[in-house]
């Protein structure tokens, strides 16, 4: 599949001593691109939310290991095992609801001891320098098999939808949150470049409006007819016979199937159900938290009440004081699944255990 | 019970030829009132928001009418007729969806005429100046059943509420969206009262943000316990059992029990059934249109995407040139109505025709 961007979200540079990104915060006003260069930069990028997405966030992370470690400037191999612990776990609490980010980190703890291993016997600045090449090779790997990943997530998603699907979407699963191509925006630019004319209502997702600022921005750059809706709007939409699927990502899959994804997916695959929609969400297999017994054992993130009250408004658009509950997630139960698409193919939330076999 | 406010949010002067409103489209940063003395100027506050809610549009509609006919100056009968259903008909198109309007203007000329009759051997002038003294009390008794009804509606409603009832309302049904006390509003200050401590959950309600600049608002303006969320969130906070009814307004009530209200309304009924927790609608008898069958023969208003992509933000919020589907209304499947909160009491949407007896 030809890449809808010039770029990806989440890039090393070819020296591996710069992390640049595309900054989604400044989005769709601005195609800015910020380049990073220390552990504190990311975790305030992450923070932000300049970057976004779980698949993002984890490539952000490891990349961001490896150019930290590749600008780490010692003899010391105790010295440098210290640092690579410090960035690790500091990255690592950046986002406490994105699984990929604890996977995708502790790939590159692994890597980290087995070079260290394998040259033990070398002076330890030269394995250093060992390390540091493996540590930018596994993480430039790790990238790349997450494209490869989304291809077949686009592939395997696409089988499910007919032609001039009309679809509904949510939040911003696309190019910009993983580093190339999408989750549950991965069908539909694989659908539209097979002339298949999806038709796709995005809504706009508050309070951080991730669908109007990035998912209408990245679609309609790739030429698919997309209409921007409020949340509130899915049910009439629904109702209309204008939507034939739903498609989401998410963030991390319980072992029972249960799904967190971004605030306002539960309501949406609730609708879906009651209008006899089916309703998939998309992503790696990485994704799923086998650990996890249930949705009930996710810890949601409660974010500040600003984001609700006065972020993007010209001004406060609330009493002052006013109390305000913001979480940044929700758990959509197993029930409400349709299926969970992922790179080794589609699966019904009770098919996880087999999947696990699969992995 | 007593006012929560100082004043109401749509006043006929003293002399009937000012009509006074508060500017609603600047709450809650400004408390300012504005002085209206012409038709067109009213339909401009209602078409910007100025003025909003269905029974507050009704009764700026006949307080308006009567101002303008007060200030209109002739000595012609025909004339005067002439003006007076041209302001009627003018103001009668300032909103489709609200059933009271219509019907408080048509009281409006059902005055008017029977005033004229009363009057025909008077001359003109004489019995131009009589039906403007009726006109002006016919306006002014409508405001004052509206305020009694809601007085009505509010015990009504408060005797389904539990002590320390955890509520779900949505966009503005108060003191704000009626000329005093409010509708979903109600027996939340009516309970609030009587010590009963209802805590309230109110959603935001894109894209006009009424429930957080109004809602919110009155409610903290009220001592009322009150927690601002995203219309999204409606599903995380029911299933963690934080609500116990879900109480909205209606803007029209078709004879089969579906209800017009405030686009999403429809998805928190669906979403509250589901959850099992009741749903009531408030609003005056005369919210029922009973030429109306089902909700499938209402209009529903298409507002500016304007409103989706730009409104209250500090700068425009989707990719230029986006589609956006802005329909300003939806309509709840009476199945999803546990009842109908009027003035004459609380009815199953199954016993509309019952109603339809007793007014």
């Amino acid at each position: 599949m030809k890449s809808v961007f010039s770029y990806d979200s989440v890039e090393l540079s070819e020296n591996g001593k710069e992390l640049v990104i595309i900054d989604q915060s400044l989005l769709p006003q601005q195609e800015k691109f910020i380049h990073l260069t220390t552990a504190e930069q990311i975790f305030y990028a992450i923070t932000l939310l300049k970057v976004r997405g779980a698949p993002a966030i984890g490539i952000a992370a490891v990349l961001g290991v490896a150019m930290c470690m590749n600008r780490f400037k010692t003899r010391k191999m105790d010295q440098f095992e210290k640092e690579f612990l410090r960035v690790k776990r500091y990255l690592s609490i950046s986002r406490p609801t994105a699984v990929n980010l604890s996977w995708a980190l502790d790939r590159m703890e692994r890597c980290f001891y087995e070079t260290k291993l394998q040259y033990e016997e070398l002076p330890e600045q030269e394995a250093i320098e060992k390390i540091k090449k493996e540590l930018t090779a596994e993480a430039r790997s790790i990238k790349l098999e997450d494209v490869k990943m989304c291809l077949s997530i686009a592939e395997n998603g696409c089988s499910i939808l007919p032609n001039n699907a009309g679809i509904l979407t949510y939040c911003n699963a696309g190019h910009l949150a993983v580093s190339r191509y999408g989750t549950a925006l991965g069908p539909i630019y694989y659908a539209q470049q097979q002339g298949m004319m999806p038709k796709v209502y995005a809504c706009e997702t508050r309070p951080l409006l991730q669908g109007s600022r990035l998912t209408a921005f990245e679609l309609m750059k790739a030429g698919v007819d997309v209409t921007l809706i409020c949340d509130n709007m899915a049910s009439i939409v629904m109702s209309q016979g204008k939507i034939d699927v739903v498609l989401f990502g998410c963030d991390r899959i319980a072992a029972n199937g249960d799904v967190a994804n971004k605030i306002g997916t539960s309501g949406l695959a609730i609708l879906a159900k009651h209008y006899g929609i089916p309703c998939y969400t998309l992503g790696p297999t990485s994704s799923i938290d086998f650990n996890c017994k249930t949705g009930s054992d996710i810890v949601i993130e409660e974010r500040p009440s600003y984001e609700v009250t006065d972020m993007y408004f010209g001004k406060t658009m609330a009493p002052q004081g006013i109390k305000v509950y913001n979480p940044a997630f929700d758990i959509t139960p197993a029930e409400f699944i349709s299926g969970i698409v992922t790179e080794k193919g589609i699966f019904k939330p009770s098919e996880i255990k087999k999947l696990k076999k699969l992995i």
